[in-house]
């Protein structure tokens, strides 16, 4: 097994971190390694600001609901949909930047955040660091633009922590994910796999907490119930738009 | 350098196949190995459809707006959001999913969906093979739900081919990207670096156009509005709302 198999496959969230730093070098090479990753049609509409002074780290996991897993990050990085960079582009030609204005606009930009996250992610860990991914960079857009001092057409979709993982984050068992029979599919969808291994992995995940004392672990459904039976975080369309994007077409 | 910092360094979209398969067992360790990646709240709020069924690949070629590195690939993943998942583990608790309505969840699919097509890709390239990220599976999304038999709350937003690299295409030049410092920022956002780093950028990819006897190539600004002056995907808004999903609050 190569070691980017081993890597990917005994991969995990980190969500303790020792204190040690990153250092400077190691956050250079991850961010330029990161960069060689694809953005649709080459448009490189992404732009990452990131950040290691503990002050303003403390703000942002405030902004993100409170997360002690993001205060205690040695650094936080941001991955921002960046249309302004690509409108400049457009205007060199004469031309109009027209996909912002559209629902095509905002998922290019949220699907190559997203690709731009793992890249960094898996960067990170290669070099021994641990990272959780983010999505409370969405809690309050507002605040993180103005610290970002963000320019219209950008908005900070989500976000990584790295740090030095405790060996006791390290070495905590792999979570459980759905069957595979119900997550990949050759040809078609089969939905009652899909409903099947919901079932499985609901039994799956309460033996897995029996198993590994995690009285704290909420099963599949409870978790997935607990986020999902609310819209948790309420000003992102509002924001979208105070940003200049529109989901239409 | 370890071995994935130099695979992710060197990292190039390939788009010419020798027709060489892709195995079953590689196929399948793509699959599993890329699984293990994260999830917004563990959510697993993804799905695969794939096809090695080479009428199937020359279809969606088709779809994707007549694509000849998707014709010619040997295996065609499609990375699906699948809200249809998490309704029924949510069901299973007795509360009602409402992430589907949302702003925040067309975000939180796109933003996985993206995170897992990188780590298929980078997956299948440890194991030799090549890929390019396909958003064109947007250019018809209703034939492709129809093909895959995808049914409500549930989106294909992406795709990858996978084949087995032509020497060419492995061998050809890395193409430069835009200046780091146009693209990491450390705190604060910086408009004047993002727009010196366009132009530096234009100069430089046509320098690399020159120097590579590349002259079928676009240069940075002519490409972004060659795209992005239109909304080349028109159906997305549609096929969302046909599908379940609304874009909101």
């Amino acid at each position: 097994m190569n070691e980017i198999i081993k890597q990917l496959g005994s991969r995990k969230s980190i969500r303790q971190f020792t204190g040690e730093i990153v250092s400077q070098e190691d956050l250079e090479l991850i961010i330029k390694t990161a960069q060689r990753c694809p953005t649709s049609i080459n448009g490189q509409q992404i732009s990452l600001v990131y950040t290691r002074d503990k002050d303003k780290i403390k703000q942002i996991a405030e902004f993100c609901g409170g997360q002690q897993q993001v205060a205690t990050a040695d650094v936080f990085i941001f991955v921002c949909v960046d249309f302004n960079r690509t409108i400049f582009a457009v205007e060199q030609t004469g031309e109009e930047h027209q996909i912002d204005k559209s629902a095509e606009g905002v998922l290019v930009g949220a699907v190559d955040a997203g690709i731009m996250l793992n890249a960094i992610q898996i960067s990170a860990e290669s070099l021994g660091y641990g990272t959780t991914a983010i999505g409370a960079v969405r809690n309050e857009p507002a605040a993180i633009i103005e610290l970002l001092g963000l320019p219209p057409k950008t908005f900070p979709i989500v976000g990584t922590t790295i740090g030095v993982p405790t060996k006791e984050a390290k070495n905590a068992p792999l979570k459980p994910r759905i069957p595979i029979e119900s997550f990949a599919f050759e040809d078609k969808y089969d939905d009652k796999k899909v409903k099947d291994g919901v079932l499985l992995y609901e039994k799956q995940m309460k033996k897995f907490r029996v198993d590994n004392n995690m009285n704290y672990l909420q099963s599949y459904c409870e978790q997935t119930a607990g986020y999902y039976k609310n819209i948790y975080f309420r000003k992102i369309e509002e924001n979208y738009t105070k940003q200049g994007f529109v989901f239409k077409d």
